[in-house]
């Protein structure tokens, strides 16, 4: 990975992983909060998106080399495009190390996500 | 509500409303379990649809009337649009009382989806 590269994923990441929202049923959620918490919920709403993002969560360490979690079934551009709209979400983050490509959870932004739908609060 | 309307609902209920699916980080997803999931989610993914389902859970008791919670600054057929998209996907059940509908949070089908987003199984 490049000096630059390395310097530019932190950025991208930090724009986007927030400590978002509120508990769905805490009160009424502004528009600002629904509109953050629906792109996350988008990333999630493809069946493709949601295996690659379970083959990346369920590998040890919760990290995979993409060459680990291709075999959905669909096309490598289509893998690319999907873990880019889950980079995108903040929901997984990347790293190039030599050839491959390796994708991490970040457990943060997902367990806001569950507790956004916590009814208990 | 008339008799039909009764019967009709919880069978379409008990056709949408799954105790679906294991947590994300416990294997790879089937593809039937993926496509279940990404409805669910879907659901969440719209700004509107998440601030109508907030009202409804954040309201007393986890029940709102129609009229309680159309005020989210789209037509009155886009509301209803919207909710008939999250009563389809499990997340609210519905009751006509008279003149109005009634909405309540399917708690169940929440907790499941927050249990899927749960990383440390």
């Amino acid at each position: 990975m490049s000096k630059s590269e390395v310097a530019q994923l932190p950025v991208l990441e930090s724009e986007i992983v927030v400590p978002c929202c509120p508990p769905i049923a805490a009160g009424e959620l502004s528009q600002a909060d629904a509109e953050k918490m629906a792109a996350m919920f988008k990333a999630l709403s493809d069946p493709v998106r949601l295996r690659l993002f379970s083959k990346v969560a369920s590998h040890p360490g919760g990290e995979a080399c993409v060459c680990d979690i291709a075999d959905v079934g669909v096309s490598q551009p289509t893998v690319s495009h999907h873990l880019k709209k889950l980079r995108e979400a903040g929901l997984l983050t990347s790293e190039r190390r030599g050839t491959w490509v390796y994708y991490q959870v970040a457990p943060s932004v997902v367990a806001a996500m569950s507790a956004m739908l916590d009814l208990r609060t």
